[in-house]
Order: C-alpha cells, then sequence, then structure tokens
C-alpha cells in the first residue's frame, strides 16, 4: 500500500471500518448475551440491527467506486473486541460488569464517530456527494447510539454498580 | 481479575488508561518525525508535553489510592499504534501521510475521550471529588486536542493532500 493520493487514503480508511464494522457484528451478540439490564440488552440488539445496514451503505460505496471492500483487518477494533473479551470473561458483579460492557462500546463508538468524521471531511474534498450523504448518516447514528450508552451509564446501570458494593 | 465492585472496574479503567497514556509517549516522536506539515508537527510536540503531564496527574491518583500503576496493558491502544506505523510504513505523497496521521491521532483522542469521560462518571459516583477534578482537566485537553487537529485536517493539510493528486 502506498499513500499516493487522497482518493487512495479514502479507500483505505473505508476497508479499515467495514473491517471495524464486520468485527462488531461478530462481537455483539456475545455482549447482548452477557447484558443484564433488560434495556441495555435492548440497545445493543438494536445497535446490532443498525450495525447490519450500516455494512450496506458501505457497500453501495464500495460498488459505486467498483472497488472491493475487503483485503484490510482493522487492527484498533480488534483491540477493541479483545478488551470487551477480557471484561466478559472475568465476570463479577452483572451490574458492574454492565456498566463495564458499556464503556467498552462506547469506546467502540468513539472509534466510529472519528473514523466516520474523517471519511465525511475526504468524501466532501473529492466531491463524492452521495458518499458523504450516507457515511453522515452512519455518524449521525454512532453519535445518537452514544449518547443513549451515555445516558444509560449515567442513571440506570452505573448507579446499581455502585450498590453492588464500594 | 473479577469486577466485584465499581471502585475495581474504576481502577482497571485507570490502569488501562494509564497503558494507553505511555503507549502514545511512545509513538509520537516516531509521528513528529514523519509529519511534514510545520504546525501538525509543533501540534503533535504540543502534545507529547501534555501528555507526560497527563501521566503525572494520573500517578498523583493511583498515589493517593494506594494502588500500583502497572500491570495492564491497554490492547485498544496496542492496536491504534500499530495503525498509525502501518500508514507510516506505507509512505506515499508527504501531504497525504499528513492526512493520515491526523486521521490516526484523532482515533487515539476519541479513544482518550471515550475512557476520561467514563472516569469522570465512575471517580463522582464514588464520591472521588479530586479525583474527578483531575480526569476532567485530562478530558478538556484531550477535547481541545481533537479540535485542534480537525482544523488542521479541514483547512491546511487534507486540501493540500487532495492537489497531491486523486
Amino acid at each position: 500500500m502506498q499513500l499516493e493520493s487522497l482518493k487512495k487514503l479514502y479507500l483505505t480508511e473505508l476497508k479499515d471500518v467495514y473491517s471495524a464494522e464486520n468485527q462488531i457484528l461478530a462481537a455483539l451478540p456475545k455482549m447482548i448475551e452477557k447484558a443484564s439490564n433488560q434495556e441495555l440488552k435492548s440497545a445493543f440488539g438494536q445497535h446490532l440491527e443498525e450495525t447490519r445496514q450500516q455494512v450496506e451503505r458501505l457497500d453501495q460505496i464500495f460498488d459505486r467506486m467498483g472497488e472491493k471492500s475487503g483485503g484490510k483487518t482493522c487492527e484498533a477494533m480488534k483491540g477493541l473486541v479483545k478488551e470487551s473479551q477480557e471484561l466478559i470473561e472475568a465476570g463479577g458483579e452483572p451490574d458492574v460488569l454492565d456498566a463495564a460492557l458499556i464503556a467498552a462500546a462506547q469506546k467502540v463508538e468513539h472509534y466510529e464517530i472519528s473514523s466516520y468524521g474523517t471519511l465525511v471531511t475526504y468524501a466532501n474534498m473529492l466531491d463524492q456527494d452521495e458518499d458523504a450523504d450516507l457515511l453522515q448518516s452512519i455518524l449521525d447514528e454512532e453519535y445518537a447510539t452514544d449518547d443513549k450508552l451515555t445516558a444509560l451509564a449515567e442513571t440506570v446501570v452505573n448507579i446499581k454498580a455502585q450498590r453492588a458494593g464500594q
């Protein structure tokens, strides 16, 4: 790989986030299973469905570019998923594990927020208006998911985790 | 490790971000060296100094808790640093590499924003007011760094990268 143009960098970032989304698709079912709080379970479930639709929107972009979506592994998401697996394996108080799962999921969301923010900027600079609209719609969803998780962390789960013992 | 209490989860997250910051300290000199744009070089340089001071503030928290700061490797940051190294090794047009370095650095910033946001919430719930103030001051700095990188991406570096060839 050589970064000879912004277009090449744009494609590289698209492949990175495509790999990231697919790793999230693979990791979410375990997080849904291990979450105790029903609102959290439901939020993760909705995000799984949303992620499937985001991957389809990325497929549209690759199709339009005539490029393949594969061939890159997102190393950062590998690390993020590994961290959430470590938390799940650690076990402990269900409410504390819920708080830990929220923290892990918010790190994942922030990775995506950063990636899609960059991609929207690149798409605009390259005059790829349709791409920019699709990527912006995904970015808006990631922000909304992060906000939902913040609300859950602050109101429901962490308060219980605190009661579970200091 | 067992997540038996919010306090234990708080300590685990603190150790995670301590490892993350130290990995950033190790990675930034190479990013400074490889950046071409002088404003970007300078922004990375300032962030290196800021990161050193953030580590010192984290040391204060560990000292107050009577806990060791080591013993955990932040797997997500390992992945993030690996990604930035891949970009550096890829080489190519200097302006495009600058854009790529900014994107990589913003992913790092977003990891930290998410971590410190979580830590401030936990510190408040555990009535650790001094910790909460220190962590909030770091969080504010991470947001400021991210904003600075966004401004650089949108105004200076990416426009040049675009001109370097589509």
